[in-house]
């Protein structure tokens, strides 16, 4: 395998579907996995370990993260929201968790109905849970700081709160943070400002991770700033898939595709073969006509005499 | 006036229009510069001096330019491609006038049947005439480096050649040098690369401009990286008006309101007023129904305690 720089790490199949007005049939689902870790994307978040009561997309997690943990080379992600969903990926078989943990008060009170200490205290439960699990068994452990850029809610959110709970996401057993862009309220500056402060704090060798979103365009440039400031993964999802079904016309994650072009095009190796990848974008969504898609590169192609760094290896 | 840190130069009326397949009124055009220069906006290109028969869109020049030399406080450009434009350019009364001259042969030979040196020479008969004008009414000339950072008909271009035009276009007289990505082919550490390099070349006190298109999304990324790479005059367009009528799907300019919103969200200064700008947007396009129309800031609404530096000053 090629000596990758960057990891892409897809959270379509989680964070593009969860809005989505349509549920993805099962075998979609399993075909996008495939398709995309065929395209050298290594790292997919598949599903949330959610009540299908509150989100049906995902009542088929259990038989989606099976199918992701048997294609070759992928590491599959699952969210998790709390302690029962935590068991509930445990038992499905889960090697890599995410758990967010809202800084703003206000979104964590309205998304998980905790308090964002309550949402640490059940962040520590969950840590405990995983470091019971047998050596081999044990799943990796995501501690994601969401909202940390800002909240629509709350409006401003304080640079010593993401400290905080980063620390304490840490200090009770995360093997890697990340700082979520949950409403796409980020800036470059802050973005170096920020992830500095916090891998000051938590330890510039610790793994950390960014997820952003494109809602106001800067998507791209805050990965770039990100990636200035020493992040080496990030999220992203296919077709900029996971616009807020309240905020009309306002895009979603950062685009998978658009991120690869950056940074290949800037020589950073990212694994992934961007050919292969625009051509999964192009057939996936046929299993979703219905969903909003955006991105730049699939529409106006690769430049002339561009190489792709994945043919070089 | 605010300290503005960077210059945000309008190019819709020139670079937006060129391409747009509806006539915009004269009125309308007007109007637009007018409400652009009210919201803050004190650099706009207002009109380009070519054949009408060539572009139709440009029948108006003489009289677009009087309006916009008679708004308070704007500098009005004018593109002129060649010595006969630069003559009814100054004859109009034109303050500040850039020259385009490709650094790809096979693009200058396609826009303007000319080698790139011979483009060059013309840039030189155009800096004499701009020269012998009496002082007070000798324009401000910018000599734009055009497809600096890649051409869809060649390919690759050297950065020896870029920096071979500039310091070519120095000598003969610019006062500016734009480094323009005509095809949106840039990526943000060839951005970074070549502003530094040609700033070396050309002297770090004199003046640089960036042009960057959003074909393939990284319009506002290499906005950054130029940035940080010292430039402080960036060309953008209201909505990215100026998709290539030969490429559907592929948008135009780097978007004007999404750029401001990135800088003062960063804490730089541009002294534009980003609500107002969202307005302009809203009302301009009335006049241009076809036009396909980009960005992100104008549909998502800024963040929740956002607060303008035009409103700290």
């Amino acid at each position: 395998m090629d000596a990758v720089e960057v990891t892409i790490s897809e959270v379509g199949p989680r964070d593009g579907l969860q809005n989505t007005k349509s549920f993805m049939p099962t075998a979609a689902k399993k075909a996008w996995i495939s398709a995309e870790a065929a395209a050298g994307v290594h790292e997919i978040e598949v599903c949330s370990f959610v009540p299908a009561k509150l989100i049906p997309q995902f009542v088929d997690a259990e038989e989606v993260l099976a199918h992701a943990n048997s294609v070759d080379g992928l590491t599959a992600v699952v969210l998790v929201p709390n302690l029962k969903g935590c068991e509930r990926a445990i038992g499905a078989g889960a090697r890599r968790i995410t758990v967010p943990v809202s800084v703003s008060e206000a979104h964590s009170m309205s998304n998980v109905r905790k308090t964002t200490a309550q949402a640490i205290e059940e962040f520590v439960r969950m840590a405990d849970l995983v470091r019971s699990q047998p050596k081999g068994k044990r799943p990796q452990l995501v501690g994601a700081c969401s909202t940390a850029f800002g909240c629509s809610l709350q409006g401003v959110v304080a640079e010593q709160d993401v400290l905080r709970v980063a620390l304490a996401l840490r200090a009770a057993g995360a093997d890697s943070i990340s700082l979520a862009d949950t409403v796409g309220y980020a800036n470059p500056e802050q973005v170096k400002r920020l992830f500095g402060s916090v891998r000051k704090a938590i330890g510039e060798d610790f793994a950390i991770e960014a997820h952003f979103h494109n809602t106001r365009g800067l998507g791209l440039a805050n990965a770039l700033a990100a990636y200035e400031a020493g992040v080496r993964n990030f999220d992203s999802t296919l077709g900029g898939l996971g616009g807020c079904p309240w905020a009309p016309g306002a895009s979603g994650n950062v685009v998978t595709e658009d991120l690869v072009f950056m940074f290949e095009s800037m020589g950073v190796r990212t694994g992934v073969d961007i050919n292969k990848l625009i051509e999964v974008r192009n057939t996936v969504f046929a299993a979703l006509p219905d969903a909003e898609l955006y991105g730049h590169i699939s529409k106006a192609g690769l430049p002339k005499g561009f190489r792709p760094l994945s043919l070089a290896a």
